[in-house]
């Protein structure tokens, strides 16, 4: 009994969620999954939103915070007296607010021309602790930086379909991959499990996972295109399955491949599913790699989707 | 001979730690141990240290860490002599000791606005080793508050109490966890052990270490919540065991759970444990997730303690 | 079927490689494969591109980068009016564009001397501009540095042939490799592939791959040099093999080395091939350490290649 | 044939060194080899020598080359002329290469007071290009700063003798260590090999490496000491040995521990060695550990070393 349960490779979805037509991992690779009662910030992995942010986002995020900092010191600094910023009277070309708020940008980022400067304690302080402030956030900013570059983000993209195309004497489920960086990624492994709905004999449904037996499964290197294939065998859960079965069962293909980096030979993951209407019957993918006479090779990444239909064997 | 040895399994805290009613893992995660008698500061790690403290004290200590800097610098120039710190004397607004701390102050962050300037060999010497302790101590709060944030510190939460609850047709002992991040942990793997005193033939007193079978030790996906179970068959050493005699054995769970934080991909490892007094005899986990009309799938971290009586199977 | 798919050990270069006279590695370890149809900018990973440019190419772009950048902010300043920049005016050594050149660059690496300092309310916006995207560049180049620096980069020498040798009482396929760094690589291993062409039936070429037993595929130190050897026994691919077969079938072998950076405690991975003209028949590796009379041993690296003419076991 | 070699389990020395009274691992966990013949500096691996430095050197290389490089740029001003230093002549108080170094002082650590000022083509140039250089050595001297102290080095503590002891009715040759650090150490597995000279039937010397089986080879947590045991059982090489067999074959006991360290979850790795002559014949350790009352665990770390005569079984 224990066995049994054991055998079961949940992959950690449970067996409870049996809505139809939900996918349980998004096509960007995320869990469908909101986790919701803890409000608190607590909760959010700050570091993490903001290295995953695009850059755009980020680099905005960075200018508008320096702007409301520095509006924030300007402000301080009026309060004191503008008085305590020397320099400011000699000409009246700018609004004192505006020269406060240069003067905090100025001491916010160290250059500190020094045409304008603090006099007076208070003043000072503020501005002593400016500059402290400020020098922490580029140590901050630092830090982000560098974990955004060197993040090892694996750029694996997927066929866009999965393929129940003729393989050796019976029929194979198949879907490629490349890897779109000039870095290379080494050791791949690849697992792929079937997530259907099941009815119990009490009629209640319940979620099954079926591991899916890879022709290779592992592969060292990784410079052209792979294709993954999980044979039909008739040990196959696919065996016998047909566009309707799938369809019916809420079928959902899970894909989990785990390699290495080399830049930094660093673990990389990368999750895909494909769900029952991205499955093509009686496709057959094209190549996608030349030799050249000189003896080199060149695959074209953009020819990963390209397939001719192909009758299936019976 | 060896092969009883080695099955025994004891984790690193040995046999002899017998006295009761001591917890060898705090509810913290830190060990109940405190390693005593080589008083060197060597044996401190600061990076640890300072990378582990909480924010406001890792803030507080900055500030004042600055303050002091800029009081002893503030000190050698009026030693030198407050004439060599040129645009001190032009106005009499301030005490010459503020003078040059501000001016300290601005030569540590490297502001240097220059209103006030060195004069002179040894203030000169001064303000440019300042500057390169500056930008030293500026390189090292970079690399702590990287440290600080890149730290992959997984929060996963356990449930309150450990219960015993029905399970299939026997009873089984259970806790669950969830992630209260919003970053996904992937590959978990649960270890629980049962730390308990045994009584040797010649009377004395010995802890032993058993490890707890358990229905499922690892799930590839952490999205959800997890329920641990250590099914009570008749092979488990808590088969016929009673709140009484866990009481009397001392007996405490100790459970480790490792994963790897996809963000960084980092192994990251959690401790816990439940002393006999925090398992609830007869009791059941309530569903803690909802999916909704559309598919979302909605988990309630905040119900992860919520639990109803339940009879046991006998 | 299956199995004997999952036993061809194909390292991921596929079956249809079939050109001759083309290595699938070079002598760099790269592989001999480009990735085309995919010209975004997207695809380039430019972290990897950064830190694994050669020293003098990365600073040289780091200075051109810092001249172009002052170029286009200097050209700014002059378009809002040289009359903005207070303290150009009053010597008449320089063109203005150098002093607001000059100026930019106090700007963008926060010097900021204050002789010439932004007065205007665009003049000011922009230098306080240019001074934020100088911390962000500095950050930047922090990161870069400091992943420049940190990549664990093994500087393991191979032979620069290897060797058919005799071996015990048959023939080997021997190289042998050395670290050329001061920092310690452990626990290596090490992997060697036959990679050639086959004749299939129909008359087809087809690439096929043979894994190379070793006398010794893993040792835990390497603190001197490392003979590998592939011993030719009956059961080896190599048996019967002859400098015209392995010339005739396109040979090439394929060694991968994995190991651990004892500094960092980080994986390390290492690519060779020996194509079929590199293999010298009937030689020997001659010794390269001594050990002195103080019993400290010393190796001679640049003796890695030397090596004598021997006679074959036949 | 092939098998028996692959049993050697050499762990990288080899067999050739057959000098007696040399170690292979000095105290200090390094290897007692030296390379040679390949005197270019690009064998050194900067990044690692300047993190392992001590900290004293680490920070006195700092200053000397601050001290060196302004000498240099304040050479190259003066050059330039000092009258394209602004500021520098209205008092005389000073030297002007002392004027000169310290502004190079201030650009470097781009401070910029102001008080001098560059003027001129020439001096602008160099004062552009030396802010630039010193904010690349800021952005080194962080990634430095932070591998200093984010490298994990575990201070693993040997006692400084194995002891023979009595180990239930047989003898088993034992040591101690224990983590002298705050922070934990968790999964550490341990290995010992035995490293003697033995005579071939031509009479000539070889190395021979034995692995020892140990009573416990891993532990999941290390928060008190850990005594690891080689019982001498009969199939254990060590049987029959005595302190004169050991001396004349030239034992060596090579010890290798491999852990994780928790505040990271990095891997660390510790090296030890026991000459023969460090073995003490009839010994055993004393206990350093304490319970209180309230059930706090205690471990004298100062105690490693304590142990008492103990009559061996025999």
């Amino acid at each position: 009994m224990l066995n049994q349960e054991e055998s079961r490779k949940d992959l950690g979805f449970g067996t409870k969620i049996t809505s139809e037509q939900s996918r349980l991992i998004n096509k960007d690779g995320s869990f469908n999954v909101r986790r919701v009662g803890d409000s608190s910030l607590n909760s959010v992995n700050w570091y993490h939103r903001l290295i995953t942010f695009k850059w755009t986002k980020f680099l905005g995020l960075v200018f508008l915070f320096y702007f409301i900092l520095n509006l924030i010191f300007a402000s301080l600094y009026l309060l004191i007296g503008v008085e305590y910023l020397e320099g400011i009277s000699n000409d009246h070309q700018q609004h004192p607010f505006w020269e406060a708020f240069f003067f905090s940008a100025q001491t916010l980022t160290t250059v500190g021309y020094g045409r304008i400067s603090p006099t007076g304690f208070w003043t000072n302080a503020v501005a002593a602790f400016e500059a402290l402030v400020g020098l922490l956030l580029i140590a901050l900013a630092t830090g982000l930086l560098y974990g955004r570059f060197s993040r090892s983000v694996p750029r694996i993209r997927f066929s866009g379909h999965a393929l129940i195309a003729p393989y050796l004497d019976i029929n194979g489920l198949m879907f490629r991959i490349i890897h779109e960086r000039d870095s290379e990624l080494i050791d791949l492994d690849v697992e792929m499990t079937l997530s259907c709905l099941d009815v119990l004999p009490s009629g209640a449904k319940t979620r099954k996972y079926y591991p899916l037996e890879l022709e290779r499964s592992h592969v060292n290197y990784f410079p052209l295109n792979w294709t993954i294939v999980h044979p039909i065998t008739e040990e196959s859960p696919l065996h016998n399955a047909t566009a309707k079965s799938l369809n019916e069962t809420d079928a959902e293909f899970l894909i989990i491949i785990r390699a290495t980096d080399e830049t930094f030979m660093q673990q990389v993951h990368a999750r895909y599913s494909y769900h029952h209407e991205e499955i093509l019957w009686g496709a057959k993918f094209e190549p996608m790699f030349d030799t050249s006479a000189q003896g080199n090779i060149a695959v074209r990444v953009s020819d990963i989707d390209r397939h001719r239909s192909a009758s299936l064997n019976t």
